[in-house]
């Protein structure tokens, strides 16, 4: 068990802004990291060859059991990055041998929503939890199951897909081509699109958002909301409301199959802090069934932003030898 | 590894109508079995002397491995039944500590939906599959999902509720208080509750079911929507795909969680045959994320009704021997 000596991996997180690289360590977490703007990427050849250089350099003077890499639409069994939506390149790309046959490494990839729920299970708010969920309320909803302690991949790797349990049939169209996924409602997407409901209906505290700039600025809408919200605004107020209602349904179902311990929830929403979290908190337990109730912890992610999916991402690697 | 040489076990069956026991072998499945009416099992204690019984006489020439026992509200982790719904006694028993103590042999329990998942996954259709589920259309709706080649019990014990997946909120009244669970459609009293609503409402077909009879005698009610759908009666098949609507529904969500390779579908809706698989293939293709089409089968269970949950309760016997 690597639980026994301290090992050392290298983690990689892709994300559609930056891709981090870092030196990680069973004992102490991050030792050192590197980040470069993802757009300067613009083959799958460039991220290969920027990773080889760090597995280089940090392979000198130490033993590293392997590489592991978080990555959108990474999938663990085929070793690839298929199809990534932010990414400046397309297709299925074989990452793993790639960078394998340039480092000599061991290397394991996965999705970047499995990397941070094993991220959260090594160094985070999952340890000890054997049934856990890590949820990330960003842009969309990134999921990461984990039973029996490990990562539920399902039989075609896809598994774990929380954000698109289905929450209201017939409901927002999703990016999937299905209807009523809880991505539409709880992701900072779907809040969004909740406030501008309200601005179109002329509810109370929509003056707060009847502007082009929200409508155009995605990231500064996400803060202003967030800000209105603090500040007691109805509109933002009802919108947290909401968000915290679908997501409420999509994880009382998650519970009624996995059962975890613990949800884990990070993201642009948590950042709400109580006007999110209070409701979800309500709608989540009044939603359980009655056998789980008062059994499910939900928290806040404690980790730096963005290190679940680093720290996870090395873990797949510390993993994978304790396997060997 | 137990495929290596021929064990046997013993497995139980406790149901609300009959409690069965069996001798089951590895390689051959139930070799002898004998049954008892639950009603004359008024206590906990004649349940457990009767099971004793059987473990002395099929125990005499041979080596058991074990007992397992499939029962309704079984607790794997407390070896217990927890207020059974449909059984004469009621409260906590501590059942695989009577049972163990009164035959020195290893006892295990679990609840009847996942022994019957694991009865498939040794025995049925569920073989060459370790992401799977069993999904049991009876009275109510009984799930079973097998992650990684095991059952999933979740944190709580309580894990693999399929029938209570959410499939329309503020739908139908579940007796788990909640409403609009997928057990309220697709089990045969959801299917009866969608025929006397179209009966209400005078809908084409209706004659064949307005009648005392129908509304007094649940099982004989079943049976004729059965041979109605057969006939063509066009509310029985209406009521049929509704029914499939709402479990495609709940396997899409399944499906979105734990990817299965297989779902094995058992219990009186599936003896309607294509009345009620042939929309439910369709609803439940269309539903699920574009990742899972055509990669989940659905099957219908080919062990004899009943035996897998026997055959389950004798590979919880087998398991836990392998684990020792």
């Amino acid at each position: 068990m690597s639980e026994l000596k301290e090992q050392l991996a290298i983690g990689v997180d892709l994300g559609g802004t930056n891709a981090r690289v870092a030196l990680v360590s069973t004992s102490a977490g991050v030792v050192e990291s590197e980040r470069i703007a993802t757009s300067s990427l613009e083959r799958p050849g460039q991220f290969v060859d920027w990773l080889a250089q760090h597995v280089a350099t940090w392979s000198k003077d130490r033993h590293l059991v392997g590489v592991g890499i978080g990555a959108p639409n990474g999938h663990h069994g085929r070793g690839t990055i298929e199809n990534p939506p932010n990414l400046p390149w397309s297709g299925v790309s074989p990452v793993v041998s790639m960078l394998a046959e340039a480092t000599g490494k061991q290397v394991t990839l996965d999705n970047d929503a499995n990397a941070a729920a094993l991220g959260e299970v090594r160094f985070g708010a999952g340890r000890g939890h054997d049934h856990f969920a890590m949820v990330t309320l960003g842009t969309g909803i990134g999921g990461g199951v984990v039973v029996d302690g490990n990562v539920l991949r399902g039989a075609d790797g896809f598994g774990g897909e929380v954000g698109h349990l289905i929450v209201e049939h017939g409901g927002r169209p999703c990016g999937c081509g299905r209807r009523g996924c809880a991505e539409t409602y709880a992701s900072v997407r779907g809040l969004l699109a909740t406030v501008l409901q309200g601005v179109e209906r002329g509810d109370p505290g929509a003056e707060a958002f009847d502007d082009e700039a929200f409508r155009t600025d995605f990231e500064a809408a996400g803060r202003r909301v967030g800000e209105a919200a603090a500040a007691g605004n109805p509109l933002a107020l009802a919108a947290y409301g909401h968000a915290a209602e679908m997501l409420g349904r999509a994880l009382a179902d998650l519970a009624s199959i996995t059962a975890p311990s613990r949800v884990v929830l990070f993201g642009g929403l948590v950042l709400a802090g109580d006007a999110f979290l209070g409701p979800l908190e309500r709608h989540f337990e009044a939603g359980l069934l009655s056998c789980h109730r008062g059994l499910i912890e939900l928290v806040v992610s404690s980790l730096p932003p963005g290190h679940a999916a680093l720290l996870g991402a090395a873990e797949l690697a510390f993993r994978r030898a304790d396997q060997a």
